[in-house]
């Protein structure tokens, strides 16, 4: 066993949205209770978090580093806490002034990225809800940009004119691909080629399946054109787990590009490791 | 008194969205009760109807004339009636095959812009839910577009991430301008540039008025300058009614146009008198 091995593993469905500030303890102390005993040092777990806990809306508002930066050398905020057998930090996520964007929980995602490939240099993509694709360099997140592709897919499909003529998260690969090819090849024209898969509804019954796939593929095809045209780079790389990435990969594919998936949660494993060991390391220092 | 001429207006808010098909007639016959003995000639009402009443989910599906076609030209179905005072006549609208757009009302609008302006050559944009650009020649709309600009505004105030970031319907000319811009300068920015806004009001704490207006042209900015270069015309006209088309009229004048928008009640009344003069035109020519 070495330093950033995976003991155990939990997850719970209550996250931010659900939580009140004062709840984030208890439930985290609940989930790990068992940890308690059997992995504590000196009597107390070290706890690392990132993401949407550091928000407004979180446990404790860790704020946001601004680019330039190592993604693994952002801020630490330590949230009240109650219960001595637990030491919390919560890191920062990014933030660029212009265009103004935000990254919360990516920037730990990148830092584990960076510790599989210091020396990368080019363009990722992280698809999600709101998808990042971060330009590196020299161990830096140099510029970023959010794409509210996921949830446009979600409002489209569930409050507009197109909720009943979509099969929401339903597949046909062929509709799939032809949603990518038409959102590529005019990205500027998103607002009207969703209008046309209610017209081809109409005017060729079309079937829900392949309006739900055409709109996704659609969206993605969208959003891969426009991030690889804005931030050019001969390699790219694709940060993502489930379903999601692998449309992501079908997307570039069909786009002329064979990009395979990392796995986002060992990156933020690896990520959260990296965190953990500026934080002994500055602890150590702070002793000496 | 002339041919055309408006004798009496009434409006009711029971529109095809909250209306089962059998429930069409009824509604009708209580809101025009008044004017049954009043106007009917021979103990009859003819009615010519445009819009959503001849959609799929309206009294009588009144189907699609293929384009090109002048806008007047379109087929005429009429509903099964059961009170004899009343003839019922409903409008199909416009189809386009390639790429599929559909159209249903707004033909009757550029119907009565021909009216005025028969020799018309040029663009017109008729803001909306599904905003319509049309291009028109020879008397002819030889090509259209929709875009879902009012949609997206709207599900995107009520449903997305930055629902409560956006004052809806809130204005601000400043930020309005801004957006336009922003809109205009990269269309094919639109998903990332919606995120913007909310990344702003964190880092830089706008308030919701503002969003709401840089949300607000943001997508009219970013529809106009889109439809402009995908049917570029020395002539433009704007089409439409109330605050949206004061909103149109705005973000032209920032985008270098100065454009007064012409009233589509006006335009309707006079496309469904051309219609009118139609089907008498036809009814004498069935009696000769």
């Amino acid at each position: 066993m070495s330093d950033g091995d995976i003991l155990a593993m939990k997850s719970s469905p209550q996250g931010m949205s659900g939580l009140a500030q004062s709840e984030f303890e208890p439930v985290l102390m609940e989930l790990i209770s068992e940890w308690l005993d059997k992995y504590a040092l000196n009597g107390q777990i070290q706890v690392i978090a990132c993401g949407m806990v550091g928000s407004q809306q979180g446990w404790c508002e860790a704020g946001y580093t601004p680019i330039p930066s190592a993604p693994s050398d952002v801020a630490v905020t330590k949230p009240n806490v109650e219960d001595p057998r637990i030491d919390v930090s919560i890191l920062a996520g990014l933030s660029q002034a212009e265009p103004a964007d935000v990254m919360r929980g990516e920037e730990t995602q990148i830092a584990g990225f960076f510790a599989k490939q210091s020396d990368f240099s080019g363009l990722i993509c992280m698809p999600g809800t709101h998808s990042k694709w971060a330009f590196l360099e020299n161990g830096n997140v140099v510029r970023f940009k959010t794409v509210m592709t996921g949830e446009m897919y979600s409002i489209i499909s569930d409050h507009s004119v197109l909720r009943q003529l979509v099969n929401k998260n339903a597949s046909d690969a062929n509709a799939f691909q032809k949603g990518v090819l038409e959102g590529a090849q005019n990205p500027e024209l998103l607002l009207s080629n969703l209008f046309s898969i209610r017209a081809r509804s109409v005017l060729e019954n079309v079937n829900s399946n392949a309006s739900a796939a055409h709109l996704s593929g659609l969206l993605i095809g969208t959003e891969i054109a426009t991030m690889k045209k804005l931030m050019p780079s001969d390699t790219i790389k694709l940060l993502g787990s489930g379903v999601l990435s692998e449309l992501y990969a079908e997307a570039f594919a069909v786009l002329g590009q064979s990009i395979t998936p990392m796995d986002v949660t060992e990156l933020t494993v690896l990520g959260l490791h990296k965190a953990w060991q500026n934080l002994t390391k500055e602890k150590y220092l702070n002793v000496s």
